[in-house]
This record gives structure tokens, C-alpha cells and sequence, in this order.
């Protein structure tokens, strides 16, 4: 099984960093390749960016897709999933989509914690979006961002902890969702300090599209999710544009 | 890993169907075991059923539960399933929810597909209660309940086959679950006729359960589903008292 | 008019408490028998009790229910009330049921007040469950359990009264349900002590079920509450096997 | 037990008539006396006679409620019901708000029949400001307003029985309320063409306003239904202009 | 373009005031004119005042409105508000109406700040029954009433600006809107204190009906605003009489 | 007053055509500039193209944007509105947000036309997120799409009319949208074949633009829509870098 984990933003050391945590995570007999956007900003913590990632994504999906089984986006919340999943004809799993799946079962209410103020509102509106608003209990964010924290990883920890335990004891979270690309290997440093279940955002999405590809997925032949109708291009890269006309 | 599979009904034919199918499903080092309600309905398709079922799942996990690394609560619909994941000291899933979780990954809406006409309500009220209800396109109910249907599957399949049609052409689910323990192993026999992805109930249910065991899944110290709080008993099996004590 | 009142637990203790102040309660004519369950927790506090009295309350009535007029399900939450309402023949009323319906009418937002913090979470799932979400203000659980405030009320009063003042005050409840089987007779003791209307549970179910009696209500011929479809089963008791027989 | 009937329409004859079947359902004891509208509509079947009955039905209290023990709104739809209950000191319950209440406790979807095309939008807003939007599954309005069915119930009665089967066997409701002051008595001559729990407006009101008072109601000391605070007005009866000012 | 404003309290120094106010803020070619309740409260600040103001809104429609292009009801709460679009031939906007559209424009959550406590409630009821609850982040009254602050808005003016800070910064408003017609011109003096944009009622409600007559805004032919349809009445206005009469 | 209309796709007639129309319904003193997306589809009719047009519009934004006093982002469905209304220093209005605004004051529910079969779930979730979910009638395509419209008008208009008035009549919308920025201009061409008001999208949001200009409108201090914060990118064109960067 060949799987392509697409960065939408434009750090390498961050491509590179979560490969290597989903490397320990995978499954035996996957195999795992990795992209990272060719424009955009350097990390994704604003709409704007978000915006931009979610063009970057399809471009890095036009470019390295050929081939692979199943496209995991590495970025929490997720910017191009519907536009993925509409232009491919492999699974994709987005690491907030996941993660949000799972928590939904380990109790009526949960909390997501991740790096850098703005995703507050913008995962609150991506929860909803998938139709769990009523289960969300809070996010929670830390100041510096998923990218700062990938810096630095030591120097996030406590905080990181705090804030899963407020989510737990002060929100009522029944379960805590550690997200953020940047943040890849740091659930299991602080799941001892939270008194409920954490689960790990890219241990959560790598597993859904595990599972997926196992299941025999495939491409929707009917509903908003079959393949993308062909239209002309202007501007974009020749895979994109080739995508798009139906190649 | 040693994962029990409860059936909260009193046929053991179902059982071990459902033990067959799964041991087809399971990943390399699973090792299952299965056993069969004590007491109750032949097989649940009715609120009374499913009201005695639930009483039944703990007996039987108060029973053979010892050891166990994770328990698959194999009635579709889930009787007794929030009581269960209070009372075991380890991960329970249900093959409704599961499904439904799994399904809410392929689209906006999904169905469900199974046999018993008394189920369409009561899995509208299951899914509402998840907080899923509008993402639910519609439950489709064949005749005959699942009992009779793992009696002579071949009868049964071109009906499950068009219903699951029904629920993608005639109701816009973009996903359809063919749920119910007395069709295991059914799903890859009519995938092929279906228009959208079909999610196998047992699959769904036992790859969440494997995932939990497999992600260092941990007994809730807050919440709704820590341990149950010891109360004195009469009436029951000495196992199960003995659990409800506390023991 | 005939009411049986079934207490799902197995204190008979509580039984009595709750025959005598139903009895104070009855309109002029109505005769009142009551039945303990046969099996289960000696009182209902936790998911894994409230699964067992599901199944207690079907075999009480099995065992008492021939020959009356309508049932009471008194206990607070109301476990197995619409697997009771399928299978019986005479209207079926549960007190968590008919509360929830009276202090809807008293205002927009209700609070439910009770014993033992584990009905915290269950009760919003019940709220919740009757469509009735948005209108709760709150669950304020005291920490005795209602068997324990059975045994000492006088104790219970002045924290009974403290959670209530709460709902209104610090939850903004416009009415206040006093839920709990081993609580009947104490909303008389503390209604001048809460600024809001006082919902007694007991009172409230026992007034709609004589409501619903002399209305002429009759079994649905129609929908998900018509008779129990017939069905074998094993290891139950003669009555409640007959009654799933379809006897 | 002294009650005021408010028809805050202005046809005596449908004020008589409800008088009359109000008679026959009340508990012995119970007192009726019956106010008609002094201004407005003949029959209330739009919003604009809506909006002056709500004025007319204040005025009729501040007019006739002297002494009396409860106020039954008879037109089913309530106008101006909130007000009244904050102007109120004694207990006030409409039609519409007791019939949904009692549906709501006889399945998961109602429906409500009556007469006059208008009142369909209206008492859809009115079933989803009391949050049972989610519960209802039709509203469904036969040609003739109430005060036509009201001069020739004979003429009738076909039309409203197929209306309340649409409900059940169509839109799927699990009781149907059968609504309209002008409709007062027909339940009965059609309850046995309906597969479903047929529910009397008049009788649900009624039954609800009489529990209320045995229940010995108080008027809220806190929330919105406290007393209306004292306002100088111009151009009111001398009546309502005292009740206003705060007599 | 000529304009009628409904002032439904009968205070005429308020209705002069906002149109005063509206003068302003009219664009070129906007002729207007005003109308004060002929009865009722002289202020609106409880359900009872609004009930009747919702009659008073459609007399003063009768008696005032023939010839104008539109009508803009100046209660912020908007008294009347459906019934005066059914009966009217032009297009009707009330000042809450517009307000919480163009509130919900500008950010996910938005506030209401106004004078009088009980429309605290009352609003929140009126935001729901338009749909927007989950956009609401509160409603801020402060003591003194519109009528009130209508008389020495001087001494109100710190009150208001703290409330609107309290609804952005407490709880999370993007948007405050600050309503009332007693409060029209006030938003101006305070827009600078608030960090978040502050909508004023009466400009909203202007805007908005300006833009419906450029629009050719034309009497829906179908739906729930069509004509009322004729009915006989009593005791109103001549002039009322005749438009429920159909004239 | 200076108004940048930006049309994100590539296609500059359809600029042309929306700058025409816009021309026609601008307020006096209103001067609009028009600007072409750099890169994407020559029509956004899918998910993929969707997301393409959320950067482009966000491009077009930094290149043409300064010295504008507000944007309108002319494509209904609204790529990249939020991020623009982020990145923005002066008013963002989208087509499709302002027009389900003003629909939602017309009546309870409103329906969508426009063209291109993918709009169909793209559009009902828009306006989910918008909180409007229970206000929408239904989303009615037709088969061709805007840019195929907007060549050759009259060819669609029958086709137009007619899912305007399936919306209004078998949907039971109160209110009708005609979306697309290829539609400029045809609101008024079957406007009178429509039995309910037909909302024109473009007609909406410059309306709306004009308002919130007029209105004084500022940048949010507070809440989700403050200004981006400053983060390095790569591969981006020179002027929207320079916004990313905080220029």
C-alpha cells in the first residue's frame, strides 16, 4: 500500500517531521511518500493561509498523486479536503476529519487542543461543518503556533498539557484531541498528565486511511464526490491544469 | 490481542456466524472469542427485545469478559452499549456505532440498510442520539429480521441489494451501511450493485476496536463512563453481581 | 381506574414509599398496586443498573400487569419506558417523561433536580432524547443517591432545596423538576424555599397517566409503539416469555 | 376551582359552544365561566386577527378574571398567551400549547389538523417557538375555518377524519391533535377512523390547566412570567389600563 | 419615495424623535412621515405592552398608511411585525428584523443592547424564531427603559457603551447591535468605545426597507404574506375594519 | 465611494458582464473598478475549481485592492470569503451571503437557483454555515453553467423561470434567489413569471456593499475577522506576499 501525505504549507522540516512520526504509526506493508506545497505560507495559522493551502494541496496532489493508494492531508483542519476528495480517485483523510470521527466515540463531548489563537474559531466552524457542533466542548489553543512548536517541542509541553486538562476538567471534554501537524509524536509525552482519552491527530487520520484502503474504497459514483467535471484552466501548474480538464 | 465478541441474543447460530466472518476480518494477531446472550429474545427486532438484550450484554461480559483486551458488541443497534462501556475495564465498541461513524466519513448523508422493519425507528432514535440525525438520509428496512436472513441469505440479497439502491438513488445517501449481525459477510456479495460505498457493519465495528486496543486505549478517569459506581444486587448472576459490587 | 406503579429496582422500601405518597396524589377512584423488580441493583444510579431495570420492569409487568387500567414507571429516568409502552396493552408513563412535559409548560428553560451524580449525564441524554435539549437549563445532582435520601430525608432537605435555588438563580431555570422515586413527598417540604415553580416527579406522572386514562387512550394501531411483534426467546421468566410469544 | 374560558374572538356562539363541551369534560368541582373578544375578528384565521385577538384576550381577562382560579386561551394558536401569563396571577394555558404537549408524550411525531389554510405557517412557527419542531410532522388544514365547521359540523366531519389519516399514514405522525375552538366535541366522532391517538385541543387544555391548579400553581417570582411591571398607558379599557398600571 | 413610520407606543415624542433621526440618515428623494399608537402602552417594555402594540401597529397602518411605499415599524422588537406584512401592500421591515440580518453579516455571533430588562427574554425569542439562536451571543439590557433613556440619554450613555463592551468582550459578540427607538441617534456618541462594529437599529431598519422599495419589492402572490383574506369584525377602527374587510 | 468587484474566476467577459450590470444598480456616487482571477477555472462549477478561486480571489484582492473603500467577491457561492474579509482593510461582501440575508427577511423559507449541477450540496452546505439551514427551501440547478448562461441568455430563461417557480411551488420557498454571476441581468427578464419576490444575487450584494460603506463600517479590533496575522510564504505573487507579511 503506497500512501502520499501532502503539507499544504511550504515547510519542508515540518514534511519531514511528520513523516517520520506516521513512519512508527504505520502499518506493516504501507508504504509512505510525502509532499510539501509549493506556494503558500510557511505555516498555515490564519484564513488567508488556509485559503492558499487548500489550492496548494490540489496543486501538490496534480503533481506527486500519480500511483499512490490513499492521500493523507497533514494539516489540521484540513484546507482542500472536499476539493480533494472531489478531483481523486484514491481515499483521502484529512487529520482533523479523523480525529474529530474518533473522539466522537470515546464520549458525548470533546475538546480539541492545538497551536496558534486563529484556529479557535476556524475549527469551531470546521466541527460544525461536519455536523458535530452539538458535541464539541471547546478548542483550546496555545499561543505559538503548530510550526513554532515543531521548533521547539520541549518548550510547548507543559502548556500543551495545561490545556488538555482544562479541556478535560474545566469544558467537560470526555475526550481530548491533540492536533496540529507540528505537534506529530507529542501525544504520547503528555497522555499520562490528561485524565481522559487523548488521541493523537495524525495517529487518528493515518489509521482512517489505513482502514479505508483495507476496506477496498473506492471512488463514489454518485453524490457530490465523483470525479470533478472538466473545465478549461487558466494560470495553474500543467498537472493541476490537466487534472481539471479531466486528465 | 484477545478481543470478545457478545452476542446479546440467545441463538448461537448467529454467534458463530459471526465469529466465522470476523476471523475473516481480523488482523494478523487477533486472537476472538465469542459468546451468546444467556437469556432474552431468539433474535432482537423489537424494543422489548432489545430492552432485555441490553441486560443480557453484561451478563455475558460479567461472565467470559475475564482477560479480554476489548469486547465487540455484535447486535447492530448496540443494546446495552453505553452500560457495557461503563462497566468493562476495556474498550467496548458497538457495530452501529461504528458504522456510523465510518460512514459519516464518505459524505454528507448516509443509510442504513438491514432487516426488521421495528429497527427503522429505533436506529433513527440511535443515530439522533449519537448526534448524527441530520446526517442521515434514511433507514431501509427489508422484511425479514436479520435471523431469518442468516437462515437463507441467498433469498435475501437481491432485497438488500435494492434497498441499498433506494437509499442511494431515492434518498441521496452519498454512503450505506448494510448493518445487523445476521449479515455478516454479506456486504461483498452485493457491493458490486451498489452506487455508492457500502460500509460492512462487522467490519466497521471490529477495525474500530481493533484501532482502540491498538492506540493504547485507557479506562476513563472522568466522565460518564468511568466505573460504574458499586451498588448491592439481587437477583443476578453471581458474576454480575459481583461486578456491580464492584469486584 | 386501576394503576399499577412498577419500581424497577429491588428495595421494597421504596415501593412503599412511593404507594403511599402516589396514594395522597390519586384522584377519587383511582385504585393504586405496586410491584418491586425481581432482579437488578438495589437502586438505579449508574448506565449498568439503569440496562438491568429496563429488563426488571418488563418482567414486573409480565408478572402484575394483568387487569390494569395503566402503568406508572417510577423510577426517575424512566428505564425500559419504551420498550414497557411496546409490549403493554394500557398506557405507560414514566416519571422523567411526564415531568419534562409539565415544566416545559411553565417556562422556557427547566432544571431537573436530583440524587447521585451519575444521573448528571443520563438525564440530558433522556432531555435530549424527548427533543427537548434546548429547553434544559440544568441537571443539578445532590450527592446521596435517592436511596440513601429515602432512608434519611430530613438530612437531604436543605441541600435539596440549595440545588434548586441554583437551577433558578445560576442556571436560569424558569421551573424546577424534583426527580427521584425515593424523593416522593419532599417537593411539599421545600417549594416555598425556590423562587420558581416546583415540578414534583411523582405527582407529574401519576397525574398524566389519570389524564391519559380518561382520555380513552388506546393502544396505536399504528407507528413504533403497536404491539411487540411475536418472538421466542430463552431463559426468561414463564409471563414475560408468554408476553413476547405474543401472549 | 373557579376557571374563565377566553374566546379572544368575537362570535358568542363559538364561546357557547366551547362552553358547553368544556362542560362535559371538566372534573367535578371545577367552575366554568366563558368571556368572548370585545373587539376583532369574527374568527381568528389570519395573522393580522392573530395579533388584534392577543390585544382582545388581555382585555377579556382584565375585564372578567376577577376571582377566578385559572384562564383557559381558547383559541387554538394562543394568541397573545405569553402576555397573558406574564399579566396573570393566576394560571393560564392555551389549546395549541397543552395539545403539543400531550402529543409529544404519545411518540416521536404529531401532527395537528384543523380548519382554515392560514393557520398552517402560523402554527408551525408556534410548534417551533416551544422547540418540538423536530417533533412535528405535519400540520395539515382542511378548506372551512373553524367558525364555518363550527355552523355545520355534519358537513365536515369526512373531511377532517381524512386529514388526520393523511397525518398518520402520509407524514407519518404518531398522534394527531385535532384542533380549533370551532371544532370543540368532534374528536370523538372521528377518533375511531384514525389509526393514531387522536388529541382533543379542548380536553388537553382543559386537563392541563385543571393538574395545574390541583398542583397548586404560583405565579414565578423570578424569570420572564413574573408580574408585568406597571406602565402608564392611553386609549385601553379602564380595565386593562388599571391591570397595566400594575392593579 | 414616500415612507411611513409606525411609532406603536403612544408616546408622540418618540415617534418625533425618530423621525428626526431617520431624516438624517434618509437617502435623497426618501420623504417621510410618522404615526403614533392610538392606544396601548406609552412605552413597550413587557409582553403585555407588546401585545397590544401589535393591534396598535396595524391601526395606525390603517389609519396612516394609504399612499405610502413602504412601512417601517420603529419598536425594536418589532411588535406586529408578521401581521403587518400579511395586511400590507407595500413592504414592511422592522428595526430588530433588519438589525440582526445586517448583525449577522459581520461575524459569526453578534449581541443586542437595549434599555429595559424584560426584553431581555423577549428578544432571545425573537432572534430564535428567526432562526438565528445559534448566532446570538447574548441580549444586554441595561435598567433604565428606551422611554426612559428617550428623556436624558446623556445619563445613559456610559451604560450603553458598557454594555456593548461587555457583549464583545464578555461574551464574545463580533457584532453589537444597539437597539430601541428610544436610542435612535445614540449609536454615533459610542461607536468609538466598542472594538467591534455597532449597528444601529433604526439605520439598519431604514437601509433595509430604502433597499427593498429600490429593489421593486412587489406583495408576494404565494406563501404565508399574501392578502389576508376577509374577514368580518367588531369593535375596531373603521379604517381597520375595512382592510380586514378586504378594502 | 470606490468599489472593486472581484470576479475569481478566469474568464474576463463574465467580469465584463457583472461590471455592466453592477453599473446599472449602483447608487449615484458609487464608482466601481472590476478585476479578473490571475488563475483557476475559466468557471468555478466544481469543489476543486471552488478552492482555486479562494486563492485568485485573495490574489486579485492584493493587486487591485488598494484605495478601494469596499470589495465585492462576484462569484456566487463566495470563494475565499472569509479570508478576504480576514486579509481585507474595508468591507467584503459576497453574492451569495448577502443574498440569502435579504432573502431570509421575505419569508420563512427561500430557495437558490443557479446554474451548474455541483453548486447543488456546495450551496445547501454555504448556507448551513451560515446558519441558515432551516430556512432553505431548496438548491435548483440547472444543467447548464453560469459561464454557458452568460453566453447565450436567452436560451436559459425559460429554464430559469421554470426552477423558480418548482422552488416557489413545490418547494414551498417564500422567497427565490437567482444566483451566478453569470445570471447578472436576468432577475428582471423572468421576474414576473415567478409567484414569489426573486432575489437578484448581484443586485444583493452591492446593495449590501453600499450599506455597510455608507454605514461607516471599520475593521474588526476583536473576533475572527481582525486583521491577518503576519507570516513569511513562498511562491506567491509580490503583492499578496506583502499582505501575508502584514504590508
Amino acid at each position: 500500500v503506497n500512501l502520499l501525505i501532502i503539507n499544504p504549507n511550504t515547510t519542508p522540516e515540518i514534511t519531514a517531521l511528520v513523516l517520520r512520526e506516521a513512519t512508527k504509526l504505520a502499518r506493516p506493508g504501507t508504504r509512505l511518500a510525502a509532499a510539501t506545497g509549493r506556494f503558500g505560507a510557511a505555516y498555515v495559522a490564519s484564513r488567508a493561509a488556509f485559503a492558499i493551502a487548500g489550492h496548494a494541496a490540489l496543486d501538490a496532489y496534480a503533481e506527486h498523486g500519480a500511483g499512490c493508494d490513499g492521500v493523507l492531508l497533514a494539516c489540521f483542519g484540513d484546507p482542500g479536503l472536499d476539493a480533494l476528495k472531489e478531483l481523486s480517485e484514491v481515499p483521502v483523510v484529512g487529520l482533523a476529519e479523523a480525529s474529530i470521527a474518533a473522539a466522537a466515540e470515546n464520549g458525548r463531548r470533546f475538546s480539541i487542543v492545538t497551536g496558534g489563537a486563529r484556529w479557535g474559531p476556524m475549527l469551531e466552524e470546521f466541527v460544525a461543518a461536519r455536523g458535530l457542533a452539538g458535541r464539541l466542548a471547546s478548542v483550546v489553543t496555545v499561543a505559538p503556533t503548530g510550526a513554532e512548536i515543531a521548533r521547539d517541542p520541549d518548550r510547548a509541553l507543559a502548556a500543551l498539557a495545561a490545556a488538555c486538562r482544562d479541556a478535560a476538567e474545566r469544558d467537560g471534554a470526555e475526550a481530548v484531541i491533540l492536533g496540529g501537524a507540528g505537534l506529530a509524536g507529542l501525544s504520547a509525552r503528555i497522555a499520562a498528565d490528561v485524565p481522559v482519552p487523548l488521541i493523537d491527530g495524525l495517529a487518528a487520520g493515518l489509521a482512517a486511511l489505513e482502514a479505508a484502503v483495507a476496506a477496498g474504497w473506492r471512488k463514489p459514483a454518485d453524490g457530490p464526490f465523483t470525479a470533478t467535471p472538466p473545465v478549461e484552466s487558466a494560470g495553474l501548474s500543467p498537472a493541476l491544469a490537466a487534472k481539471l480538464a479531466g486528465g
